[in-house]
């Protein structure tokens, strides 16, 4: 193994980078990390250190030019994804790209229409498909367990604020993108329909100051979508939100109901005292999907080596970014936005 | 005791009526049912001779007229509500009304009208207040177990369909109406603020058929609602959902979230076996409130006692209703309406 | 109703007293409660104004002997059981008597004698039968659900001591008696088979003091049964156990298991905080089992009048006895005892 | 990294030895796999090849006179421990030695001897104590959390037979040491005292057959411990039970108790439907524990790397198998047996 398999670059070593970069730095068959490109040239070395490669460039475009690079996992500040991911299927190197797509619909579309020339793979990282509770839930909707879904719930609220690029919707798409990406594109994937309009409030509600420097910054959103066929969701988000990293997923049918996650998700021992039962709430995404992470890098190596189809494709991005983006214009004009007006 | 007590009638025997009626018929200490009047008099006697009471008619205007009685607990259809309430209140005699208040604000006014002149009391039956779980979690809200209230969420769904009046909105105000009654005012009560606006989505999804029947019939409903200080809530219902009587609630805080409320809620024992790990989901609002109907009916006889203040009045029954009504105009509309536009 | 039904007079208007007293005064069908023996004539008096009847004694046998009583409901302390039982059986008076069936072997057979020459029905109280999920294991069990029963555990821990006068193993057959009697009755009914031999050890762990004052006392009990056809068992007990009302059950069988309850079932709403997730622990038998008294009371009013055979007789109190006692003996000689041993 | 860190040897590449092998071939840092040793040379190569290792050996003997290798993972049967943990420690080679120790105690105490003149260390393979969830325990009872720690409970249960070998006492040291050492291990670590007295009671209920050609052999076992300070504790094991991977501990103390495990810990989504609420229950102690073992490899190579001391010593496996011991002799005779008597 040790001289073959995938040779994968890191291109963001920062928050999400870090969790594929520790998968692939060896618990992925198949694949080896042979360095890590970051805009910020201390982290790229001090990250190829911990993960343990050779090498590290300060840009991933130099990465991607090398010729002992068969592929890049974009992790880098999402209004930054398309240059690199344009790059990097230009030049044949398989891409895995964080979500969101992009902040906007025109550089999304640029990312599609390099796939699609490219010879080399693309893989979205919607990890929550490769998650063993999300992906048995599609396989339950899929056997008929609840008969055809009718109304999807989802909910992501997690301890901190993302990067400080983050805040401005200008380039990471807002919260709903930051924080509801993966929500928005399990409904849809639950549901089996496709957006047709969505209506959605937002506050500033404990950061008020964030509004102030960036027009639009909400730090909660309450969105209710409706699909081409019927099918009706929502969709809540919110952070900081300290108490938990707390995401869920419900769906309901014309024959049951599902849920997947669970607020209370125990790290820890349940102690019970006269006063209360308590136990320890997940902390974070990190170990709530760890597993989804890991099947997500697994299924790029396999995707990669013509193994296996994308099991989530850039339409997949493009179709999440859409709802994305017409929640932020609800929010702002306070109406119902159709999918189509974007 | 047996001479004494609030001496209370029983005006409609159906559904939600016997369960105040098994209450009053021995488990509520300081009330005594002495008769039961149904517009139907078969289902009058029938429930007269189950509850173990002398006396029956077929009209609830003949019992409030009696000077035998002293209070009257209304669980007839919504829109039959009015007239027996003004009724009763003008008579001095107090009331205990099942929700919604009436189906229109006009009806719903007429109520508050009779109330404020007349020396009787009236109590609004949102027995969820008076549910040890529901009742705690407003308890730890004011304790600031979660901070400031941002977000709350709730979802009503049932097996079943309500009797048919129950599928004409223009006598039940809907299914948000009937089935979410409950929601709106919890997380109104939760958030501690007033609505002020809100967008919907309804479907007739599980029974087309009586949409065709009924205009505006939805069997399916998903809702936003902002509140005048910023809260946000989101609320969903649905029946027939034969899967469980599923309700559930929760409030995010500015240092915490609050759940009430399991969709796995145990009637039976859990057995575990290699395929799967099997529950009994409660069926049944009327087990799952049983508490709540208690004391919402031992309240009630407080209030009449003149010992307590009514805990949930008739202006809480118009906020919801309001909230309702703007629901489904929203939900017909197809964008957000304002409480002030009714 | 008025005038017929069961007439019942309660025995004992202490701790257990009271819930089955409640009940009787009106959630009842087919029962009146007419009247309160307690060898305290205050409590006596006491409890018959609170449960709204008119009659009260300072003695059981008093109240046996009047021509309009038809049934009593033992809940006196344990060792009083015996003669109130004899007197009213051998009085053609219906018996519902609480557990244990007495502190001795001596007494039990003394009341099964009266039980089977007397016209009148005996019903032993474990009531844990008659409780919804406890009857639901049960059927899952007879549906082969868990396939043949291998091993069961029970665990009963509870809030408080009892009342002083069951300190002392004399009067109240000890701790495993006294607490863990229901399980003993749970365990030997899921198993289906018979108590051959048990291996205990004891201690008084919180409450040294006593252990002084009663000899073999204890507050904390571990033990494991031997069946006829090869099952085992193992219960504990604990109390004062103040964190909760901890009682659970589980059977492994040969192709499943099964679980009845849990310690940290809700009595209220969960709040979530970046510290722990807290929610209230159950806190009393009364609120666990409620549904378990009402049908155990329900089906003695059957068993009365004729219309069912009782679900818990006089033997099914003297197998729990002989394995509580057997119990006791073996923690007090630190070997295995046999039941032939008694 | 590639020519620095610990370089371990796997010496047994079966159920348990896979574990440890795929965590040292890249999950853990500061170490690497460089080979494995089986007595079966083809499951050697076979496991070399798919851990990326270049090595493999039909002996670890021949791994441990290597001057290539630093630390051996001992993952053979347990009848073979004893040989290849003296070769190593005396070879200087660090030990991490699955559980139990060994099949006597007089293998145990050559070890111990072994260890005590090695300049390497030794590391007792109780993974529990490095999984999250039963060191948060751990940590709350030190905390005080529950008070003083009176009564402990813990249940393994687990789908399959273990290998052929492990069915014969002679060479496992029976069903509770293979399935039930890790039981052993926790309620001892968590009451805080020594071993004393036990009593147990073990069927051959599902196998029979393996009885009769292994005398003693059981797949059901119930105990119960006495401990030196008066700490009392209950373990149960069975297997094959098929139902669930069920590994569940209880502490009862002064002022609280606590809870690690649930049969139910969901490995999928949750379905309700009208008959049911179902889950998947865990299958696997490889998931259920999976951060354990990731946890005690790296806890090893700290060791190594005398950054650490052992937190599970020779000394905790000698006890552990004196309780075993004790537990399968008490079953044989029918009476408790003291740890002395051994
Ligand atoms: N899938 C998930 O659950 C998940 C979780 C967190 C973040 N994300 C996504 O991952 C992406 C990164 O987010 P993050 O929170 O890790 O951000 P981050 O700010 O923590 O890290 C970004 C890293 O990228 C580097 N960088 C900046 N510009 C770059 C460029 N042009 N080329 C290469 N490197 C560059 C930065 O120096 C930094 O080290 C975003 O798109 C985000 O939405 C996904
Ligand atoms: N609080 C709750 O949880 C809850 C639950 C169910 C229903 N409800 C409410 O209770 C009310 C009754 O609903 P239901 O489901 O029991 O209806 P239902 O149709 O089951 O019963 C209504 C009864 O009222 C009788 N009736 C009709 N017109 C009458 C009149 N003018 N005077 C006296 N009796 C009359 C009918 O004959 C029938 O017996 C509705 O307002 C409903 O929204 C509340
Ligand atoms: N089924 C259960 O879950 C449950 C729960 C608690 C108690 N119990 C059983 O119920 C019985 C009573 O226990 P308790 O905790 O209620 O006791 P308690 O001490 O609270 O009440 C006993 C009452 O009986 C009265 N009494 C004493 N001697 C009497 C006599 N000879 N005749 C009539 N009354 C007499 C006392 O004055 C007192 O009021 C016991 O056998 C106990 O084991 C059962
Ligand atoms: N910690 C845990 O949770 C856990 C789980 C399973 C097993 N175990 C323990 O791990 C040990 C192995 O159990 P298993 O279930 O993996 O057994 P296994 O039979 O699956 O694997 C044992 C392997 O060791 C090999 N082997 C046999 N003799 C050997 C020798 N002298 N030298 C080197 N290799 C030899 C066999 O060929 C086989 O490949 C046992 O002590 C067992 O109790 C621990």
């Amino acid at each position: 193994m040790e001289n073959s398999g995938l040779r994968v670059v890191l291109a963001g070593a920062g928050r999400a980078g870090m969790v594929h970069g520790r998968n692939l730095a060896g618990r992925v068959p198949g694949a080896r990390l042979v360095g890590v490109a970051d805009a910020d040239a201390d982290t790229a070395e001090a990250a190829a250190r911990e993960l343990g490669c050779e090498r590290w460039w300060d840009e991933p475009a130099k990465a991607v030019a090398d010729e002992g690079v068969d592929a890049v996992v974009i992790a880098s500040p999402t209004f930054t994804h398309v240059d690199i991911a344009v790059t990097a299927l230009d030049a044949g190197r398989h891409v895995l790209c964080e979500k969101p797509l992009a902040p906007t619909l025109a550089d999304a579309r640029r990312i599609k229409e390099a796939a699609e020339r490219s010879s080399a793979a693309f893989v979205m990282a919607f990890m929550r498909r490769y998650s063993p509770n999300v992906s048995a839930a599609k396989r339950a909707i899929e056997a008929g367990d609840i008969g055809r879904p009718l109304f999807a719930r989802s909910t992501t609220r997690g301890p901190g604020l993302p990067p400080e690029w983050a805040w401005d919707p200008e380039r990471s798409a807002g919260l709903i993108a930051e924080v509801n990406s993966h929500d928005l594109d399990s409904v849809r994937w639950f549901v089996g329909q496709e957006y047709v309009r969505v209506h959605a409030v937002g506050r500033a509600a404990k950061r008020p100051d964030l509004a102030a420097r960036y027009p639009n910054f909400v730090d909660l959103i309450a969105a209710t979508y409706e699909f081409d066929e019927g099918g009706i969701a929502q969709v809540d988000g919110a952070c900081p939100a300290d108490y938990a990293y707390d995401a869920r997923l419900e769906v309901y049918g014309t024959e049951g109901a599902l849920f997947v996650g669970d607020a209370r998700e125990q790290g820890a021992a349940l102690v019970v005292r006269s006063d209360a039962a308590r136990s320890e709430p997940a902390q974070s995404w990190r170990t709530v999907f760890a597993a989804g992470y890991l099947g997500e890098d697994e299924h790029f190596v396999r995707v990669a080596a013509g193994i296996q189809e994308p099991g989530t494709t850039v339409d997949d991005g493009i179709r999440a970014l859409e709802a994305a983006l017409a929640t932020n214009r609800s929010a702002e004009l306070g109406r119902p936005v159709a999918i189509a007006e974007l």
